[in-house]
């Protein structure tokens, strides 16, 4: 893990701000900037583009974890939420929105390097595994529309599948477009000319 | 939550695992079993088939984190993991691994019911794209099959593409089989006969 990193700390309490500070500053030389509240946490979030978010939350509710969540697009980078306390349907949503790390009563400073390490360690996981999901998905997708396109040339020109497909290949490449991106166009063009 | 669960306790410590227990006991009618030790866990594991297993252990390698894991199936169940100490890459370890909540310093028995929340969603979440991820796969390896399967009959007996697809599918349900099923067939004894 490097030992510098972007945080930004969304904590309202003062004294438990500067003990996070301390504490993370003991583990290497971040760059940190502490919001005291929620508002304006989504156009920091852009503005700074933290490594991880850290956000403390005292009493929370299904509507400020959605807020937070949202605002803090844990989707992009881990998010670590500690709460001091939730209940299952709370917990779920949170975890659900895509929070790293979700941890009920358990913010203590010297905790925090922990907490963090798992909030990345996890992050990285499911970007892995979303990134494949969403590479799966195209590459089904794009199989399906070359096979209309190829089938849709078979029929208007008399080819067989070979050559339906090294016609496509042969303009993808003339074109310096994706094979994908010719056939989808053909797709198009069949389905506005029908 | 259900408030009836079947959990699997691996806790060396007699008077933390009577504490584990009572704090289990005051949250719901649970079915709780420890092992003192990790040997035969996994076959502890496959004979109770829990809902939740939770492990603690103290002063936690590399090792013992990949034998723990290995032997609790973080894959098949949540598994929340209690440590005393860890360090980046061990965490790192056992969240790869698959396990759902990995919680350092943080046994207290009043936290166990919101870890095991944690870990429950956690583990629901990463199934389901799991399982999303592998279907995806499937329809993408079926659909390449599929394709091949109508290119060898269309070379061999002058089929257009339609009717290649419309003579698999046919020769499937003749059969009781799957498409794709049929397709494979088609491709592996192409190969035994070319």
């Amino acid at each position: 893990m490097p030992s510098q990193l972007t945080i930004l700390v969304v904590e309202p309490d003062k004294t438990r701000a500067e003990a996070i500070i301390d504490s993370l500053a003991a583990t290497g030389d971040h760059q940190i900037r502490v919001l005291a509240g929620h508002t304006g946490l989504a156009r920091s979030v852009a503005e700074m583009n933290p490594d991880i978010v850290l956000v403390d939350v005292t009493n929370p509710s299904r509507d400020v974890i959605e807020e937070l969540t949202l605002a803090s697009s844990p989707l992009e980078r881990p998010v670590a939420m500690f709460v001091d306390r939730s209940d299952d349907s709370i917990t779920k949503a949170a975890i659900e929105a895509g929070v790293s790390a979700y941890v009920v009563d358990g913010l203590r400073a010297d905790r925090i390097q922990p907490v963090m390490d798992a909030a990345i360690a996890r992050f990285h996981m499911f970007s892995r595994m979303r990134a494949e999901l969403e590479a799966t998905k195209r590459a089904l997708e794009e199989r399906k529309i070359i096979d209309r396109a190829k089938g849709i040339l078979m029929r208007a020109r008399g080819l067989s599948e070979d050559e339906a497909y090294a016609l496509i290949r042969k303009t993808a490449m003339s074109q310096g477009k994706k094979i994908a991106e010719v056939a989808q166009a053909l797709v198009t063009a069949s389905e506005l000319l029908s």
